[in-house]
């Protein structure tokens, strides 16, 4: 489950560009692959020391160097140095519980994202922060654990399908921010699902349970919409094209992922709607069992009531009661008392309580 | 009904521009009509092969190719290859969970358009994409399934009706954005009917079923919402003539389609609060149901329940118990009884709960 | 009452331009007037053939056409022939379903306007259309019915009151809206009224009566709403001074309807949120009664139930019961129900139920 | 109380720029105070006729004419002939229901605020408009009535106290705003006070009359946010200094006052959402008492009914029933009864319901 | 806990600049420390009087004064005279309700921030205004109370750490808002964790007591939301870059206190977001409590109330009933109310309501 706060509370104090390892990070050393590729060739290799990636710096080619795990301070801090990162880059890298953001550096575009997976299990959606920093011929993409979703993007590269081979550093960012947003899709599809089955179960059988659920639904609608909302920004900003880094036949890709960001976003907030809707349709059934069983019990009670109070009248123990002593007075009584009972019955027919 | 989510899983990892069949797809050949026409004449024809139309590339008269079915991915490259088409239209073209949209190429102008029909026998609206591509003499739409609502554009291009003949292809691209506006109207017009109807019902009866369509109809409101709405943004677009292929005439024209969208809006946002008005409908209504039930039932018990004590004073066995045996005595407990049932009734009267 | 939509569906698909007369027309031949005033003199006459107001279009007086009724297609569009009107113009005098908007036109302002009028027989708003077509020297204005609110205007151009001799088309212009928006304060007056009657009521005694009508001023006040809204804008399209047909010195006079505008909808705003919180109001009233209805029960069956079970004992047939046989003992079980009763009835009042 | 609309209905239809009486307007002459001062000498008379004033047009040093009461119309004509005061601005002086607003004229700024003044007794807002016409060298404001809150402003001229003899008319205009926002600071205080004893009110005990106050309150609040809310567009307008009547080192303070405005808006907003949570309260501890009344009818109903059926049982008169002849029975059946009530008191205990 | 309303009601009219002892200040000497640095040295003195650090003035290193307590007006006086502070800054340093803001003048930038602190005996949060001065190469820092978050940067000073003794005063501003804002991330992730510890309770038993601390925790974020919103705007302001008092290089840092700003507030959002979903969920909570009640209620009277009228009729004492003769009735009456009884059971089973 996301969390409301996420800033590790130690960090405060410290100077920025301070480098902290993240609480999350995983105690094992970190995976890093280069790739390096151009029209013509491509290359790649997983790598042990960050220094073997050094040289891709002055290469023409397009490197993209992807680090897996937030673990081995020292090796970022040596990378950032030779690459001339700026340390709040670095910093923010290992931060996270950043939401999603573009900082514009003279050399660098900073870029925070966050990979979202459904976790089928607990039905919840699960996070990675995904850091991207896009140079002239590199890109630098950090992640917190090994697997994402990027396979697809290195198949491209090796195989040299789409343009990715033609294109630059800026499009290779572009590439794997839109794998990242396309994963997003799956996640409204299964909420929409869940959402069609609990108003089902709504319309059926209201529960504390199902209300239950509703809740925590939107509780991760709140945390998805924090984690897509800034992607927006982010994307616009790109677009926009004030940085140097980003190509012009870039910008019409980015449009592109920018209208896939809206349509998440939209099928976010619809399902808001729907969950609210829904709130109001779990008390309404509330208020409508609580209407049928207060129906119950008004008419046993007003079909009961007052016959209990008429047999009540021959048990008293009076001398003189001219009643008691006719023949057919019992038989009388439980005349009267069907008729009582009957019409009652009639009634309550009438006003569709029964 | 609308899907939440549409865009297809399978989508994800493919490198931008590629053409993948939409599950929607029919398996039928697409039916191709070409109308080519200037000022003087006017031609028609339905085409099997794509390559008919590609003269038409270089003709000076306004040609408008009219696809239905997004079946056949082949017929749709050559189409692009051929008039220079950039990918990424054409997948859009075919991502059939397009939210309506416009993007501006340098030959071309593309726009995604719900066409939207009220089905009633579902009581819902059902919804098809229309995409135009927009070049200097060249309008291409394509559409999911046959049958659209651009008869009586054919019929004024036929006849020479009204300007049609004389614009160029904004025109043509005007005329049929404002056909599928224009047809919107009616939708609001049949949720007005429905709305109507219901509130008179919740006023008669509130059943839950009244309510599970009230949900139902909200639901409807914010996918409804979430076609028109962004049409705004994409006329608006055009209307600021940014575009060298919208000419100036057309732009006179383009308001007014603006204006409309902008009543169909207005229509939806008012839907939406009455609807919500009629929730707070429902839930008073329920509970003035309530409020009555629990009435009936507290002026039975309250009657009665000190009755049945009284006659129940007069059935114990006490061997000494003198009213027992005075002779007017069981008279005097019913006129007791009486006078207090009545009282009771007067008492109840004047609160209003008989 | 308003309609939630209220474009013609027979119009769909027509070409843009197309004089369709509105479903709501009366079937009487209109009624023209035409008032021709400059500094020195002014003339007025009614005229029963629209020719006899074309030789006013080369006078360098101002010339107000007032027209009354929609019906005569042809004699409009004859007028829009001779005076060089677009037809998107006369369309839209036509469509009486739209909402306040403005359009700027080459050598004419196009304004739409609601006429509004409080109703006291149906407790409603009564609106009409009114098109205003400003031109150099001329003003055209299009009712949907006879009678409306400009006589004072009459009197001031025939008695040369005020400023109105003075002033241009434009400003005949303004003093025409002037008065339209003039007349909306009554509107909210009106309701103010009401919805204070209705507050007092919702105190002394909450009926599901009130709640409807309740609703029914909220929808009232949806539509006041949307009448109203869009004559801002129409109002500062004109202030920000763009067209040349609008003078420096009446946008000082336009700037005081736009600040009347503005004080409307504040009073439309502060109605629609004193309505929710009547609508709260009325729920926790119904809420209140119920309360007070099952404390009535609940006091009742609490004092009696019990007592009914003492008596119900002694009734018992057992053989062996010493207590039947003790002298008082029927008095001492009166006075036991008499003490129980009465703690119930003191415990009842600290908890302030009775 | 305030009002809904307050604009005089039989204004509609004269022509702009006449002057019409307020109705609230008092029937006494009006108090017509004329100060001046420069940084060397200061002088205040108050004076009866209007003319008396008129010399100070031309005067070097500041005058600022302060009229209390709007009854007089032909002085208030006079004094805007004699200072050239477009009539329009002397229109919204007597017009007491204007909502705060500027207008920039060519030669004066023209200013409309409200007074607020909390009213103990009624505990309810009193509102007064002050006018402030704002020249070169003059400041002419205008009263409903006398009395106000500018006596520290008098006094700090006549003792040379501050900037505020050295400044001009602007910074005088400045001061007047300062002292009527300054002012609005008292009002958010009482209410908060209101609103905290309200709220323990609220939990302690729950009546409609607390609700009532509630939504008095948030009537209130509606009103006091449309007195203050438009301030902050009028200050932020002077701040901006597009006017050549206000100086540069008047801006300074001017942002001063727009800081309060926010500061007493954001207390207004923290207000009404704290007053929403408080019907939410209510609500609450309405069902929330509802609750506790039905535990306890179900509690005295749950353990009475069964017994009374019990003992019901031993009152039938069936000739044979064997345990009506044993001996202990009666004993038997009491120790029967005990135990039943016993272990139900203990289930009741164990859902926390006793 | 915070005040709706803060300021001081004794300030109204007076002239602006005015200097008024805060209410809330504490009778104390206030502490003054000066810390006085460059690249190369570093000098720290706490001061008893201020014009030991009058000197400073003139000096090209980085002065910081820091003083803490409001108590003395005269000290505080006498600084703002020599250093020529304009006196509205020195009356918003006293008014310590202000609302977080920044003004620039035009030697120093003026800005006001609230430090807050969780204090965990009351579950709420403690606020103190931090006013800082920033001029050319000094730093003035007005604070409520002796103790701050400022430790780690006075030790990053001493010992040199970071870039903060190479840059000037605008970076050691920066320093200070940044660990202002970072000690606010403790206080989401406080309220976080009381957030998740009430859902818990919510479901597992909905107390008054809950709902009236999540109405508290709703009030308390009110005001977060107060004190943090206005924050984006002060360092948005600073970013944008206008002062010539902040260099380029500090920008870079600024944005990144920026963004942690965003952080705070999406977690005041959320939790928002989040308590109003706990309100449906106690009042759903409420009604599904209410249905338990009237459920056992309605089936304790609807199985014994028809077999009490069963045993009552064989308590009526006529002469003539067959039954009573009958040698079984008695136990067939038995069998028949067990089965009666049964059957009821059953049917309650069915309907879940046992």
């Amino acid at each position: 489950m996301f969390k409301l706060s996420g800033r590790k509370i130690h960090n405060a104090g410290l100077p920025p560009g301070t480098l902290v390892r993240p609480e999350s990070a995983v105690a094992m050393p970190a995976k890093i692959t280069l790739i390096n590729y151009d029209r013509q060739q491509y290359a790649e290799k997983e790598i042990s020391r960050i220094e073997d990636c050094f040289q891709c710096k002055d290469s023409p080619a397009v490197s993209w160097i992807n680090i897996d795990g937030l673990n081995d301070i020292g090796m970022i801090e040596k990378l950032g140095t030779h690459f001339g990162i700026h340390p709040l880059m670095l910093e923010d890298v290992l931060n996270t519980a950043q939401r999603p953001k573009i900082d514009e550096y003279e050399d660098y575009l900073f870029i925070v994202l966050k990979m979202l997976k459904y976790d089928e299990e607990n039905e919840s959606v699960d996070s990675e922060q995904v850091s991207l920093i896009t140079g002239k011929n590199i890109v630098i993409s950090f992640q917190e654990r090994s697997g994402d979703v990027f396979n697809p993007i290195r198949d491209r590269i090796r195989k040299g399908k789409g343009r990715i081979r033609e294109g630059g550093a800026d499009y290779l960012a572009y590439a794997l921010i839109d794998a990242i947003v396309d994963n997003y899709f799956i996640i409204p599809e299964k909420y929409g699902e869940i959402i069609e089955n609990m108003e089902d179960n709504l319309i059926r059988e209201p529960t504390p349970e199902i209300f239950q659920s509703l809740h925590n639904l939107k509780r991760e609608m709140i945390f998805l919409r924090k984690a897509v909302w800034p992607l927006r920004e982010v994307i616009s900003t790109m677009i926009r094209g004030e940085s140097k880094l980003i190509h012009k036949t870039t910008v019409l890709y980015l449009r592109d992922v920018y209208d896939h960001t809206i349509q998440v976003m939209d099928s976010v907030e619809s399902s808001r709607d729907l969950l609210s809707g829904m709130v109001d349709m779990y008390m309404s059934s509330m208020s409508n069992r609580m209407n049928e069983v207060m129906k119950v019990l008004t008419v046993i009670a007003t079909i009961f009531i007052p016959l209990t109070f008429i047999v009540g009248i021959y048990g008293m123990n009076f001398n003189y009661m001219p009643e008691l002593g006719w023949k057919w007075a019992y038989f009388a009584v439980w005349g009267v008392m069907i008729f009582l009972a009957g019409s009652m019955v009639i009634y309550f027919k009438k006003r569709k309580w029964l």
